[in-house]
């Protein structure tokens, strides 16, 4: 069994954004030469996401919209997280609606996608560096 | 160690629906003769879901009614998504809300489940053929 | 490849509540042995979630009133599934959006964790005793 790891960093300028990182994880694949296994990515911090969907803008303009209804950043007393001297409440929540992480076939050395499937960074609380994880398990 | 790939294909003629896809999982599992390892299940499509939950219809009309709550199929214009020509904007949001992917412990050469755990394929914008990957990695 | 795989009784004496159980799996990584892989930790309850996220008390009560408000608990009669007997139909709910499952990177030995990761139970429906599996497949 042959294992990978690498960890991909990311500064997004505003508090909020989104990345397609598909090329920087084919990248970790192709590096791993594993051929045959399972891929994680997961975001390293509990106020960002790793999520596979569409790379459109307009959806992507959606799911800011929505997550601000279900979870919106202010009033920043609505979130008792907010007490501890944080800003960032909504950030969690709303990283927990995109989700933290996605694992991936590994078929014949590449990810094994349906035809738009792409990798996404969420960020929820941007302004500075901030991790994601790649790890590779197989053969 | 060993690994197996197989795609499932689905086609609900509705826009919406749940199907139990566990027996269908089972048989891939028999398949692979894989004992020990790690089995994910994906929707290769991005208005699609696989998760795991009950076997009961009450609960997939309530599952049915929160989603349209949440992310409504109508007004079309709500999604900057279907200004692309699409009308699947809310598919891409309900798929977030169920998720994309399931991984299940496979132990003795089964599905490692709890009582009532199932797996369902979630469809959001149905009406043609889908696929769902089974892949599973051990030994 | 090696295996383990181990189950974590929980007993919450409420209806809600949550868990760290980063130490009881920490405990389970070093039982097993395996230095570089991947672990899995889900409910085996489609009442209850396993999810990453931080240990801090009042960002659980955020999380706490946010499942209330988009899946209240009550009426009861708001959920086709609690004419089964149940009264659990939100518990369902709130679990698929905090989630079944986590996986993790193992690496030296650890798991592979930013600086704020750590894992939880979420019960949404306890007063009994329920389970969450632990497996890990690696070297």
């Amino acid at each position: 069994m042959k294992t990978y790891r690498k960890e991909l960093w990311f500064d997004i300028p505003q508090r909020r954004g989104f990345i397609n990182i598909t090329p920087k994880v084919t990248d970790c694949l192709r590096e791993s030469r594993i051929k045959e296994g399972l891929l994680l990515v997961n975001a390293m911090h509990i106020t960002s996401s790793v999520f596979i969907n569409d790379d459109e803008s307009g959806l992507h303009c959606d799911f800011e919209r929505w997550l601000e209804e279900l979870a919106p950043h202010e009033p920043l007393t609505l979130y008792q997280h907010n007490r501890t001297g944080e800003d960032n409440g909504d950030a969690h929540i709303k990283r927990t609606l995109m989700g933290r992480e996605v694992v991936v076939a590994v078929t014949n050395g590449a990810l094994d996608f349906g035809p738009w499937e792409q990798i996404f960074y969420g960020e929820f609380d941007g302004r500075r560096s901030k991790r994601v994880l790649v790890k590779i398990i197989g053969e």
